[in-house]
């Protein structure tokens, strides 16, 4: 067996331990809850991770068609993917259904629904889709009951070349909460939006199938689900520092760190650099409402355990310059040339992205599995 | 041929023409500043894009010892490794010397000179290695005329195991000057700093052979390089919204763009919604000093003309959101669900590493070529 000692830096290090004890907690919650999860695989990308996370008969939610690709290629065929579809990918969209694939793609216009439509009826082959509903007035959607809605959910529902599936929202505005309160009070607004919108829908003679929510935060503290079914979760896989900042999570939950070996030491500025840039690292700087700034992330020892007050302040692209952000004094005898490091991720879906492999390991340093990333589109 | 309307989106865009373009300008300016060229691979990644860009007998500067064993299979063996080597990566660096490739590394301290001193004793082949010297306070190496930066050069060049190539520095400081004269005024900071380190290396019995400046802001406006052997540069190649903003090219001369599709309009917001989020663009919003927001880039149509005024102002993971960022209104008809966009991008090394392969386009829209990325480490 290796250690991580033996891997070259910068790395990214996945801690089973973590991984298994966050899908039980996340299990957990749909249980309480009473709502089957749609895992996303946005965040881990990896058929391994996703290979513990789901459930036998659970579907799955992509934010790409390369990761529907990959994961039916793996043998899962139930797929949402959650993000309005380019009339340009319905041909690459149509392919996987044709190969045995279910499919089902994300509208939120008319047009979009029309191409949809469209498409399906020239290949003689119907495409399912569900409307996005904009619970947060945040990013994509159609309001909730409103006349558009129900306009598309007829087209889909009424052509040969479409299917009406259901309704779907993401509360991304739950990154935004400065309490758990308020976060509730989010997932109760993102149930209610759909749940109410395919009630609407219902009454106007277009029934929904899937009723969908979904963000980490919105189901850690929604109180009820209920006419929901399904939850669509990805980062609480991994967890990462907005996470801890928006109470989802500890720290000493976050299962994603990223390996970084010490290059310099600049004493006189209170600095130790790392091999550990925005390469390794993302430019991901998001921090939860009122968390500290954390820079690029927060420094560990080799073993995993957090080093109180020390930040990644700065980056370049291959160097990551650490310092302290608690006004303590670098002790620089901790931080010998060639010294490893771990740092935690502000953002686990944006860290996770920069790297091609997970070095999974357990009881802090041995290296027991790789696991390959599939990025790109 | 295919044109871009074929290919899936988001996809990064390289403008063939605009490419050979930069790369003669800057060839153009070490000309005229009598100095030759180590191009940095960081930017590209590709080798492709090396092949124009580098001049029979040039050697090449890296980031990470992957891009060195890249090019070291794509036949060049002149490599310096521009970031501080950490004593676990030396194996990996003395492996590809083994193999006849004349790969030089860098060092900032005492204790990373031992380390590589002793790896090359116990190998029985010496390690050439350069000083990092600082030059504006920015990030990592000795101060210039330092007494420690004598005391390295010492150790590299009296050792069994090393040997002392020289000097180098990096003026990040550049890429936050307010003015083209203050960036003159960095580039002959930058070009002092190594020259009169050399100067008093020689005189303690330590000649530098390399003396090695490097940033695209400093080479572009430097007034003399005199004493300096070689300018490294990367980012010029494909220039960026930063750059245009330190005056180092137009937009026009942009050569790298992101083609998105057009999945959603949020009329009472003034949204476009597109499938280009960070995962696409990278999460880098660095701009020059004084520029304005743009956001996560500045759009263009499909052919690559600037929308102006439209910027990517938000993003999430597979979605960015385009507003006016003028004043001006959305005109939503000149956005159809489906329609192609060019991103252009705040800082190219970052976007451009978030993709797998570039596709070269020449007039606009007729792609000619995939040249692929050599990512990760």
């Amino acid at each position: 067996m290796s250690t991580l000692r033996d891997v070259q830096t910068p790395a990214l290090v996945l801690d089973r331990a973590r991984l298994d004890a966050n899908l039980e907690t996340m299990r957990r919650r749909a249980d309480a809850l009473d709502t089957p999860l749609r895992p996303h695989f946005k965040t881990a990308k990896s058929i391994d991770v996703f290979a513990r996370a789901l459930e036998p008969g659970e579907g799955a939610t992509v934010s790409t068609l390369a990761e529907a690709e990959q994961l039916f290629a793996a043998g899962l065929d139930d797929i949402l993917y959650a993000v309005g579809i380019a009339p340009g990918k319905l041909e690459r969209a149509a392919a996987l259904r044709a190969q045995g694939c279910d499919l089902i793609l994300t509208v939120d216009s008319v047009e979009a629904a029309q191409a949809v439509a469209a498409y399906g009826a020239t290949a003689g082959a119907p495409i399912p889709a569900v409307i996005e509903i904009d619970a947060d007035d945040h990013r994509a959607g159609l309001a909730p009951k409103s006349a558009d809605a129900v306009a598309v959910a007829k087209i889909l529902a009424q052509s040969d070349g479409a299917r009406f599936s259901g309704v779907m929202t993401h509360a991304g505005g739950s990154y935004e909460c400065e309490t758990t309160d308020a976060i509730a009070a989010m997932a109760e607004r993102e149930r209610a939006a759909v749940v109410e919108t395919a009630a609407h829908l219902e009454a106007e003679g277009v029934p929904a199938r899937i009723v969908s929510v979904g963000s980490t935060p919105t189901l850690t503290f929604a109180k009820s689900l209920d006419g929901v079914t399904e939850a669509r979760v990805g980062v609480y896989m991994f967890q990462d520092l907005v996470m801890a900042g928006l109470g989802c999570c500890s720290v000493d939950d976050i299962a994603l760190s990223v390996l970084v070996s010490v290059i310099g030491r600049q004493r006189g500025r209170g600095w130790v650099l790392t091999d550990g840039g925005w390469m390794a690292l993302s430019r991901d700087k998001g921090r939860a409402p009122g968390a500290p700034d954390f820079g690029y992330g927060l420094v560990c020892d080799a073993d995993g355990a957090p080093l109180a007050g020390h930040a990644v302040i700065s980056a370049n692209q291959e160097h990551g310059i650490i310092a302290r952000i608690d006004g303590g004094e670098i002790d620089f005898d901790a931080f010998e040339i060639g010294a490893q490091l771990r740092i935690l991720p502000n953002h686990a879906c944006a860290t996770a992205a920069q790297h091609a492999h997970y070095h999974v390991v357990e009881n802090g340093q041995d290296v027991i599995a790789e696991w390959p990333r599939e990025n790109h589109w």
